[in-house]
């Protein structure tokens, strides 16, 4: 089993997180971790922060002579704009944010000390950590891709696109849409929303291939693939939906345009040509390209802020406002890769053991072999 | 903690669940229980199933005259329909089940071996255990609907109506839906592809009333209520997508669309006027209705079955066809609020200390005060 | 991971366990699984309940034609004295049970409430579920053995004898002691205690066979070997210590007597001349025996009854007197082997995979394989 | 739940801990932390690192104004004797540590990668998490002492003295022995074992003041606080085994010499005037002092090494010589004080919820009041 946690506050000194139950002998290249924390923090319409940010993870433990050993990994992130000062406190409840559950909750009237810990810097643990996993899963030629598909209510078609070439087109803009096209739309809206003081949400789709059909199970509610799935997935900050494969759109078809048919042949051996479960079948991996997205709602800092309430004075005020993006959509395909590659690690960790990448893998390709005579 | 396992299989002898830390005190209802059985068995486009279970629950332990003692609570339920005889084998995996992946993943060719306990067969614990969750938040007037917004390719219009109103209309019809023209257009639906050996999906809703603020919390990615939310129900048999609020929709507005002002008053506290969030900001209840919906893709099995292999002869064969619903999206809702009361009453126990009602509901109330006065 | 909970109350209908996440292609043999709640019941100083008992696992989940198949297996042990009609309450808090801890803190009068579940008749579930797990440790030729060490203020000595010597003679004395002369003593300590209507305790070690070398592991506190067996071991009902290898004696000892030298040789690998350690290093399994050991108090129901309160009238009284065992120290090595049983299984499906005894046979031999080739 | 994890090697950047689910309020005493590292430090017999080492927290989240937040709290201890340099590597096994058994399955020659995470090293991060819930216990008056009660083969009589006797006895002394005459005779052993090159080993308690009745259950195995205890302690490096009360005392003693009786006076409501059971029953706690006890092996590290092999030349070789301690058992109680603080504060929010200190005391003080009139 992989764990992990993190800390840390959005203005706090530095952001910890640990990952235990990562195998040995996972090759660490700090320069992929960085990247993908670069990846993050690209993407049109983002705020003054991210030209704060410059992240870099830095390894305190778990790793010797470039490889991981078995114990737990910790990464620091340093916060470049902390500032010992204390940040003037929060009474002025912001909507759409932790900040009047929190403090109710917590029984606090400062609302900085909900902020600070539920602002979407903490996405940046999620990357790092994720990352590592991504290096596990390369030992296994497990890849995966994000990009946009809708941002604003702009959509990005990219049914003819191949895996490789969502990618490539994908990792080539800022805004981390496939379509040429919608980008230009897109980057409109967002400038549109901008000179408005609004913000704007998207929806964002990951892909991973080459995961080996029977990870998760079917025989426990709480092992299920899809579940783990939904629950990394819904937990990233501003997510609203998610689904698997055809999702909601499976609703309003009949089984029999839903369901992929099974074709065999000695080659490949089993396999299908469509893929609306999106390569989860009860539960379990089905062996085809895992396919999810999710909902992003529009950030919750509007530059034009909405009414509410002073929590001391019972008063109505002008939501706080805070520094921040008018869109994140682009950066958040990037979270939710990250924490997708954790449920796929954990989940490989789990069926092939997970001391020694040596290990790991020889159990894998033993595995694959039983599927290939079955 | 609340925590609970289900096991057994289709055509077994019994299913079997234990419910571990319910709180003592709670008033078992057997007949509250059964009677969300015989919920779940409704609605239009059942199967032969249906009328052969006549479910049942059979509590074994965990209750002593009438009431929970703190101890586990298992719960029987028979299956009617258990022969002694061996069933036959099945080889014809068929599309959009169990059947091919967990065959490879076990490694067993009869794959009845998977079909028996990934069968939504299983949902009858859900909505017992369910059932049993119930019967805790009764004690805190929480109070949950369920009804069916899509089937097939047909809507149901309910912007209009009251909690009271959706809820005693889906309650009426055993299609579930609270939307009366809707109905029979559904059923037209139902009939069609039951002739044309076809099946059909839908989406359904939950709403859950009187949630307090605070359950659930930001501060650790894997303790977030919608997280938890989002694992429940993508764990549902045959659900694809899973959306709080405004979901995939809020994608498409802006921040000054989505966000629900908060107001003030001294009768009401901190209230909204709008839910976009659907009761749910940074993975914590906010008090206001909790709006969940999961799309659930058609029923995989067919009576014009879909083409597949048979695993031991790898020749290309029709699918197994086994008894089956046309459509079971009015049971899903069913399901769907009982795997969500699951996850409130857990959050409950958290927030609340979980050894006897009592002690409960002496602390629930003296944090409602402490919201009042706050 | 394989998870288990047990349900039910001691005059209950019936005891449900649920076993989680065995392999599938396990062979069951009931007639182990009554063998070794037979082991349970045997016991010179055992009381009435033992003649009622003749426990019979009924397995009613799981398991298809002789074997399991990945899902959950649920164990039904039905209550033979089973009566409809409601026991009288109980007010005299029993010292030493769970009577007055359990009475305030789950807010009861009636501590029958308390009584009925934390009887020592849950250990039945525990062999059970112990004996499934023996089942799949047999496919690794993991063997154990467990006998008295010492009953009431008897020792047996045993340290000249091997463990099959050990194994043969603790399974044919009812006592359950290996040493012939000690056996003699212990039934008179047991017959005097009884006379004078007062209990005894003792000690007993559980010797595990087979084990492979790094089961466990150092790398976070809660995932060592030695913490799952001593949170397992102290879990048993009467347990109050906990000891492995030479355990609180090592404490006299310098660590040039204690540590257990490394040697090795072509045939054998490394090994072990000395195994003060007990089969652990470092929270890991070290390849050598595993050896465990309890100290179990006196059974706390006693004929001649000791002082206590009326929880409702607060006046002093006798003890509530129920039928118990005078001694059950040697049932309790059985149990003890039970939950240690689970431990290992645990361990070697997080190591080496769980979905099916083929697959996971194939990753330990690949694995012994490595170890023999360091 | 309050739930940790620790990171860090020996020799490593730093140490780093994370706490989730502490309650928010609870005044953070970064001296307080520093005195318990500085605790677990002193001792006579410790070796050369003690000097190295003046451990100090830098607590990096989870905290604002000094207080607590509600957010994961990190903790961060700097190696003070931290090298670029990579250090050399160990092939030659060291008994009595997770040198072989770690490599063996991790799959590393170079042992340095078992050593640097294996080390008692780490039960600095464990004294930190256990002070930050000392500061939690302090809340509830709850508070704990440890003293050792026999070193190498000496043993301390303290039967007579009070818990404040002891507590001041065992903080006066750097051996942490209370028994004055004791103390000369454990510090004359010390200097004999270390002219001999040779270690020892010895026995701690903890007593623990203060815990309300009713926490943990015996209502499902692996949540009793019995099972805690045991799991946490053992889980201290070297720790061979637990008891707590009479423990393994216990086995050799009648049942009316052994259970507690119980009276009632109105003043103090139900109480013991004996404590065989270390105050636990059946897994609860039962109001009174909470005894429990460790056994340590002697340091394993031994200055005249003892016989291994090398891993690599599978020769015969002295054991690695690292910079060791001759003793610590005196360090020992302190850290098992630590584990014993974060099982009784997960408890206690457990019991009575953890949002907030003030919520926290307002159910604890209810609760109090429903034992006080039960």
């Amino acid at each position: 089993m992989i764990r992990y946690m993190t800390a840390g506050e959005s203005h706090g000194e530095q952001l910890v997180s640990i990952v235990d139950g990562m195998p040995a002998d996972i090759k660490i290249d700090e320069k992929f971790l960085n990247n993908e924390l670069s990846r993050r923090m690209v993407g049109y319409g983002r705020g003054g922060r991210m030209k704060i940010e410059k992240d870099k993870v830095h390894i305190v433990s778990g790793i010797r002579k470039g490889k991981t050993i078995g114990s737990p990994v910790s990464i620091i992130i340093k916060n470049k704009d902390f500032k010992i000062k204390e940040l003037p406190p929060i009474f002025n409840a912001r909507p759409g944010h932790a900040d009047l559950a929190g403090a109710l909750k917590y029984n606090q009237y400062d609302m900085r000390n909900m902020l600070e810990r539920s602002s979407a810097r903490e996405t940046a643990e999620k990357v790092a950590v994720g990352a590592l996993c991504k290096l596990l899963l390369k030992e296994f030629n497990i890849d995966m891709l994000s990009h946009v598909l809708v941002l604003g209510n702009v959509g990005a078609y990219t049914d003819e696109m191949s895996y490789e070439q969502i990618k490539k087109a994908a990792e080539s803009a800022d805004i981390r849409c496939a379509d040429k096209k919608a980008r230009v739309l897109m980057k409109e809206e967002i400038d549109k929303a901008r000179q408005q003081g609004d913000s704007l949400g998207g929806i964002c789709e990951v892909v991973i291939k080459g995961v080996p059909v029977g990870l998760g199970t079917y025989t426990q509610w709480d092992r299920r693939l899809d579940g783990e799935f939904a629950k990394a997935l819904m937990s990233i900050q501003a997510v609203k939906g998610v689904e698997i494969g055809g999702g909601f759109e499976l609703a309003f078809l009949r089984g029999s345009q839903v369901h992929d048919e099974i074709f065999y042949d000695k080659k490949n051996g089993f396999r299908r040509i469509t893929n609306n479960a999106g390569g989860i079948e009860a539960g379990m991996s089905n062996g085809e390209y895992i396919v999810l997205r999710v909902a992003m709602k529009p950030i919750a800092t509007l530059m034009s802020p909405l009414s509410t309430v002073n929590v001391k004075t019972k008063k109505e005020v002008s939501a706080q406002v805070e520094r921040a993006d008018v869109c994140a959509v682009s950066a958040c395909g990037v979270v939710a890769e990250a924490v997708s590659a954790y449920v796929i690690a954990n989940a490989m960790v789990e069926k092939f053991g997970g001391d020694s990448i040596g290990e790991m893998k020889r159990n894998y390709e033993s595995y694959l072999k039983q599927v290939k005579n079955f």
